[in-house]
């Protein structure tokens, strides 16, 4: 099967994700007249918000650069796609929390949200890794395309990294919330950077 | 008319339906400082969620899988078409219901939301019996795919194993929910493997 | 400006309304134990949901077989094009209506949903027809298409016939609520049964 | 990277975002038998949609039209894009608040919907000015486009128009709500005029 449906789907359900994640934002309950610190009350949905739609945009960013590469498909990678949509789609479901539990404030509940950020992240950078290791293993995946074997070998374990990171920052959130908050930051920036990365790196395998 | 625009359409309702499931996910009510406990009486929508990805997740490969072997289609098609993907989009409904009172635990509600659940089903694999018996019958639509006939004719009845495995399930939840809500889950597994069984055949009859 | 984008921006919309219809379908209020009648209570939802993706349906394959004969846009086609999916997403609201107050069972509140619901496809219908009227008359839009301009004239006020219906069912809704709903489901289907003989014209236009 | 995937994915966010604004459309709460007050009185909820579905379905229009100048992509493009949609999808909060505030019609509280909107309509103007900037300087994203350096330097600095127009809106709002509010709306409306505008000018540059 050629891969180009799986990359419109996969496209589908990114851009459907990164624009429903905006009705977070919701007109606050506020006293007539008092709407204006009502809606500055609001800055951790739009905090919350703004850092996941970076998380999925990065990953759209990468997917796409990545299924470049490949150029069929089979009912392993099929399902291994779906699974990183499942759970990239739960990503919803932590912003809510983080955005609810940082305007209460209470630091137990915000734990709670990190962590399951943090967790969820953890999941996604994990079936990358799935990925990786199995399109690196499935040569008939990318017969056609200019890709050298060397590529999908240097970068077979690049997900581990951020399967680190948010271990780390799910640890450390349980004994202080801002340091598993800046981890979990510096771990979406650090896709960013994996991104750009892999950009360049795809060029410097087709000049060599 | 060609049916590239009836698959894009239908990619697109896959891809919606698929990822506003995961709006179920809401921030729980929660007494401050509790939220691990709320988040954790949540898991009855994670499993609902999780089953009706698998479940939306199998049957667009399926009708992705399935359309590929046609070439053109017609009103009748269109229509057909029409009606699998209504079926399919009414999925959201019991996935509600069954996380919703699974979380408060009434057996008689549970009851009626597995039954719900396995009719919708049932639903959905009699309109793809529809659309076996329309294609297979009508030759136009495929003439220039390269499958043979006989491959339509072998795949025939195949959906009216899952509308047996559905009626059954109904049938066996009014009397003891957990055998019923196995069924159904049997059901969806089925239906992956039946995708994987449709690739084969598929490729098999090519070769042939 | 080729049309593909237009097309393609169209369709997703369609998608979208097509699914998110669905939301509609929400858990009902109900006792514990008591699931099942409340379930049941809730068929207005599924009558006016089934009405309204009949609706949005038939308009997305009469869009496309449209469109099809087609090869050109400006600024006034994408305006009027952008105003039809405008007043076809409006559909969601009076859907919305419907089903609440079929629900409640009051007569004056049934008949400004109906009303409501008679007006939004009115105007659907009579911006349709600037299309035919835009389209008809300018003869760039469609340089290389095999259709003659005597299809387009042929077809010229079809809309006009759907605006007389609606029209029509808004007034009789005033008096009499049954007659009124029976004429807008009148109408829905006298869209279906346009849109194969759209198809049947076409082919002969083709063949003389 | 070619630039097809960056356009089909913003056309998609596009898509959803201007058919999730209709979600805005509740059933009002009302009196048994007085759902028309209740209805009518929902009418700044029309204006707002109305207004919105005309700035986004513009900036479609708009966003369509200028990268169909582009052939190549970069990292720093695809994050400039990614910014403008995550502004874009932004309207979706200020619409809400302006349909809010407009119905219990508050003053301070209307100044506050109509400052954010303009914010939010300032930052996407600002993001486009950035675009113009990036694209204008890199030659290599359109080297096989037929368009000539001179269009991109004179329209380099047209969004800034823009961003001055909803900077006085902004201001002007805190004074005098209604003053502010047509400002927005002539912007939106000026939008539309520099559509056209830009039609027209890419059709020169291809003549000369």
């Amino acid at each position: 099967m050629r891969i180009e449906r799986l990359k419109a789907f996969s496209d589908g359900v990114f851009a459907i994700l990164i624009t429903i994640l905006v009705l977070e934002f919701k007109v606050p309950e506020y006293e007539p007249g008092h709407l204006l610190t009502a809606a500055i009350n609001q800055w951790p949905i739009l905090v919350a918000y703004l850092m996941s739609f970076l998380y999925v945009g990065t990953l759209w960013l990468f997917h796409h650069d990545y299924f470049d590469t490949i150029e069929f498909t089979d009912t392993a990678l099929n399902s291994i796609n779906l699974a990183i949509l499942f759970s990239i789609t739960l990503i919803n479901y932590p912003t809510s929390l983080l955005s609810e539990t940082v305007s209460t404030g209470n630091q137990a509940d915000m734990r709670v949200a990190f962590m399951l950020y943090g967790f969820v992240a953890l999941v996604i950078s994990l079936l990358f890794e799935f990925l990786y290791l199995y399109v690196g293993s499935h040569r008939e995946l990318k017969e056609h395309t200019p890709m050298p074997e060397a590529f999908y070998r240097s970068i077979k374990y690049d997900p581990i990294r951020s399967v680190v990171i948010y271990a780390l920052a799910i640890v450390l959130t349980y004994f202080w919330v801002p340091i598993g908050a800046l981890l979990i930051l510096f771990g979406i920036i650090f896709h960013f950077v994996a991104y750009i990365r892999l950009g360049r790196l795809k060029k410097q395998f087709l000049r060599d």
